[in-house]
This record gives structure tokens, C-alpha cells and sequence, in this order.
């Protein structure tokens, strides 16, 4: 950030009174230009024992698989943004259940929230950002084709301990992959 | 957002190509500025089967008594915010044990997170956002004092299921409250 918002004077990094971090505050208004997390939200979209996946056709990962997710908007709630996601770029429709996975990455200012999500029926299709979309049993899931590190941590912890109890299961990842997976 | 961030020229509503949101976009130099959600991170601090609550010495909700919680940072995990928040507002420590409660409130674009918290010792004081912070037995809190429809939904949840599973409860806020609780 180089101009404020609100008035359009260059704005200043410094602490204001009160607080204990260091934001972008315009010397001429006084408006303090918070900068906080943001979340994305998706589902895991299950279809008789199968997983819905979706192949990028947008960087960051293009060509990589994912579970259809995606930065929440204003005015939603996680569940409402974790369905419409599922249709925007899988096509396909969901009974959300329950939250399964809050994964944090604090190094890229994301928290992913993952419901566990059956398909109200076994439609689905590619979406304007997906090159392709396509039920996998777990055990078939390459890793090393997977977008991002809160998708792979979901698909693990599905495969090892299913959807049947409703708990949520947490990680994180705090610096860049070494293999580049987000 | 009158003026764009980045370079301060006017922006302008548009739905920017590929997107069917409205957006603030800058006519000059293409930036696009999306507005998302906000996390509130907190945490329900436990001792001996007393709760931890402040008394708010800030607006909005000032002098009603709240679960120590505020926004998010960048660069922290959920956790960690929550803990932070706790020792900012209430100087208390905590050993964060699990997510208890999710709570949507979409109509200002927040979502809540609180963490069960038992306290690691009997120590507390009111920080600088807070006119005083005390233990209560559950069943003394008084609703109608209380700043937010999250801390309620929480405490209601609390009062009747306890901690012992570490279940999450989901919960929503659609609209403004009829009684000016946020």
C-alpha cells in the first residue's frame, strides 16, 4: 500500500497510538489501513467412497490438482463460500456436513477452513477455472499432483480416520515448501 | 475505497473480467482490490470451572463483557492470535486445547474463531482495552450483559455440553440484533 484508500495522500508505516504493530496510516485523514488474514474456503466433495478433485487451469499451481476452494467473500458465511466454490469450479452440488479441516499458513496470511461435503448426486464438470474435474478413491491420489499443502494435509487425514466422527482436524504449514506445493 | 493503493488514482466499481463480484478496480493501473472477511480469533479461558471474561473499555459494545478476542494478524496462526488476544485483553496465559465454536456473522463480514483455553495458573488483569476481567460461574453470567451474539453462542454451548469433547459448534448471525448486541 502506497496511497490511502480514503483520500488519496501517500500514507506512512508507523504504530499508532494504542496498538503494538506497525500499519499504513495516512498523515492527512488519519485512517489506519488494517492488513488481516484471509480465508479460503472450500469443501471435500465425496461421491460413493470417491473424492471430487479439480486441475488448476489458473496459477498459482496451474495443472496441479486441488479440492474446489477459494477466498471467501464478504457477505458469506464459510459454509455458503465452501458450496459456492464447489459449483464455481467443480459444477457440482453439496450437502455440507461438517467442518473437517482448519489449516493455517500464516507465511502467505491464509487460514483454509474444509468442510466435509457429500455430492447430492455424482454431477459434476470443469468450471471456468479448472482444466478438468474427476472422482479419485484416496488411495489413487498422486501427491506430488496436489495444488496445496491444506488439501493434502485434508486428503491424509480423510484417508486415515474417514468422515465418520465429526472432528476437525488442525495444521499448518509456517514457511514455503521445499517442493513448491503451496 | 475512494483511491487506488496502489498508484492513488480514482477507482471504479467494475466486475473485473473472469469474476462475477463487483470490485473496487483502478482504471490506471489495472490493480484490483478485493475486500474479503475478517477473522476474530479468541479464546474461552477455563479455571477451576470459572470463566474468564472482560469488561470492554473500548467502543463498539463499551462496558459490556466480552470473551477475550480481536482480529486477527498477519503472520500468526489462529492459536496464536487466540492466546495473544487473551494476554492483550485479559493478561491471562493459556494452554489452547481445541476450536470450540465457529460463528458466521456475513452481514459485517466476520468470522469468529474461539479456542477452549484452560488457564495455565489463577493469574489475570485487565489490559489496556479492557475496564476490568473476572472468573464467573457459568450459570452467574448475565446474557444481557454480554457484547457479542459469538460470546453467547459460546457460552450457551459451554454451559450445556462442556468441554469434555472436543466437538465444534457452528453458529450464525445473519442480521443486526434487535437488542444492539453485536
Amino acid at each position: 500500500m502506497k496511497y490511502c484508500s480514503a483520500c488519496g495522500s501517500a500514507v506512512v508505516r508507523r504504530i499508532p497510538a494504542g496498538d503494538s504493530v506497525e500499519r499504513d496510516v495516512c498523515p492527512d485523514c488519519e485512517t489506519i489501513h488494517y492488513q488481516n488474514p484471509r480465508v479460503i474456503v472450500g469443501c471435500l466433495p465425496v461421491w460413493q467412497d470417491q473424492i471430487l478433485l479439480c486441475k488448476r487451469a489458473i496459477e498459482p499451481r496451474y495443472g496441479y490438482w486441488t479440492l474446489p476452494c477459494g477466498f471467501m467473500e464478504n457477505g458469506e458465511t464459510t459454509a455458503e463460500g465452501a458450496a459456492r466454490e464447489t459449483w464455481e469450479e467443480a459444477r457440482a452440488r453439496v450437502e455440507i456436513s461438517h467442518l473437517f479441516a482448519l489449516f493455517n499458513v500464516p507465511h502467505i496470511n491464509q487460514v483454509h477452513l474444509i468442510y466435509y461435503a457429500p455430492m447430492t448426486d455424482g454431477r459434476f464438470a470443469a468450471g471456468p477455472e479448472s482444466l478438468e474435474v474427476a472422482l479419485f478413491s484416496p488411495q489413487a491420489i498422486d501427491r506430488r499432483q496436489i495444488a496445496f499443502r491444506s488439501v493434502l494435509f485434508t486428503l491424509q487425514q480423510y484417508t486415515e480416520h474417514g468422515a465418520a466422527t465429526p472432528r476437525l482436524f488442525t495444521g499448518e504449514a509456517r514457511e514455503p515448501s521445499p517442493d513448491r506445493m503451496i
